[in-house]
């Protein structure tokens, strides 16, 4: 297939790689052209444009925000105005509710096609293909996309035409790994100041009830204490602690946790932590209980 | 071994069954004597008071609460004054830090062994002897004891002589497990909201990121709302995060997630949910959202 691809961040590159190596003919746009390089070197061709991506049958984007997202696809020369009819725009990124129900209404009216496709896993599991995708879109859509999903995805759970449902899976589902951090960084606080060894209490937990990659993945980020360079940004974990909050706040539903957490963010950004891994929350209980102090 | 064993709820009946099928003498006690019936059916001796039970080489405690363990290791005819010299107490109840301090302090000046052995997992795991055990005592006393506790255990952690290491280990145990209810209660009761089926939702959470048995077992029961013959009672639940929040005052250790937690217990029980399994507290966020009013 011809395929655009719009951020190549971490996540967006190993996308991008797994799409351009299972054959489809991927053309890639980035703000910083450099990074669009490695994936040249593969055979990608480079767009000089959004626009210059969006000339095939499908275009994804994976940007940072919702900001970056609702100026590449509804700016002047974006992805609304570029893409053909009939074509697909698959949007990766982990978006707001309300930008992803305003996404799916403007394709439509363009004669488009919008999936929404966020996806769960770090950038070493994106490079490696194996991604989660939380998909959502008319079974049209869904069938088309569907071998380019494949290219980089472990599973693809197809959670119905209402699109904007994929995004709050998402995000719940980033609420939920924030609150294993949050609940790590403490239980973790608690041990240790008693004297039991971090790594060894993680150990305990992964091999009894908390076997589940993302209690090893950050158990091991946080008894290590190195959270750079960030796989996921704090300033991202606080965006989607926001997103969450702003989707509960529409449907409303109150969300102790989700509030809490937005606060520890909030604290581990004030004391400088923007370049950190988000899972550097986990380290806030135990500087509460004085460590380093 | 000759082995006493008090304390035949839920937990201690299991436990106690496999200790006896694994060729042991055991004496078995409860208040209560009609628990003990079944135990007796297969062989087991019923006691007619703590004292007969501790008669042996060892004698285990599975009793609900710091109250009930301190009458029946310091009240008259206690454990303390009828274990012989050299005997081990195993105390595999859920008790606070500064107890299980206290007893390991008595035993050693009685000429006594005390073994701290709280275990993880519900009643059909222990009924099936694949308990999760966490153990703290001396060498010697782990070495005597060790053939006991494999025989409920799917697999032993020794961490080390302080005995109220193990038991600290077991509430923040506790304390995550309940991070897990109600984090999991508040996606659910967001997703649901917006029209996702709760347990096609678990599906995906525990396919994904959080295929561990604590995302699978409460996922299951919050989505089928079902609550009661308790597993394990939310008053329980509360007391494991009083204790865990005492344990973490004593260190000076402020834990913003337990005090939330403590909190949602109280709710809990204040409308009525005594006799509800703990992981009821994964409905509250939902109720607050206002489903069933």
């Amino acid at each position: 297939m011809q395929v655009g691809f719009i951020g190549l961040g971490q996540m967006g590159s190993g996308i991008a790689t797994n799409i351009l190596q299972a054959g489809n003919a991927v053309t890639v746009y980035n703000r910083t052209r450099s990074k669009a390089e490695p994936l040249a070197a593969r055979g990608a061709k480079i767009a000089s444009s959004v626009a210059d991506a969006c000339r095939g049958e499908a275009v994804f984007t994976m940007l940072a925000n919702d900001d970056a997202v609702e100026r590449v696809v509804f700016g002047e020369g974006g992805v609304l105005g570029s893409l053909s009819t009939g074509a697909t725009h698959v949007s990766s990124s982990t978006i707001s509710v309300a930008l992803s129900k305003r996404l799916a209404a403007a394709h439509r009216d363009a004669g488009q096609h919008f999936v929404a496709a966020p996806v769960f896993g770090r950038p070493d599991i994106a490079a490696a293909g194996k991604l989660f995708v939380i998909a959502a879109g008319t079974p049209e859509a869904l069938r088309i996309v569907s071998p380019l999903l494949e290219a980089f995805a472990q599973k693809i759970f197809a959670v119905g035409d209402a699109q904007e449902t994929a995004n709050l899976i998402k995000l719940s589902g980033n609420f939920l790994i924030a609150v294993v951090i949050e609940s790590l960084g403490e239980a973790m606080a608690l041990v240790a100041k008693a004297g039991v060894d971090r790594q060894a209490y993680v150990d305990i937990l992964t091999s009894t009830l908390f076997g589940a990659p993302v209690y090893k993945t950050y158990g091991a980020l946080i008894a290590g204490g190195v959270f750079e360079p960030a796989g996921f940004a704090a300033p991202l974990g606080l965006k989607d602690m926001r997103l969450t909050l702003a989707a509960a706040e529409d449907l409303r539903v109150p969300l102790p946790l989700a509030s809490l957490l937005r606060d520890r963010f909030l604290t581990l950004l004030a004391q400088g932590g923007d370049k950190l891994d988000w899972s550097a929350i986990g380290t806030l209980a135990a500087k509460d209980a004085g460590e380093g102090t």
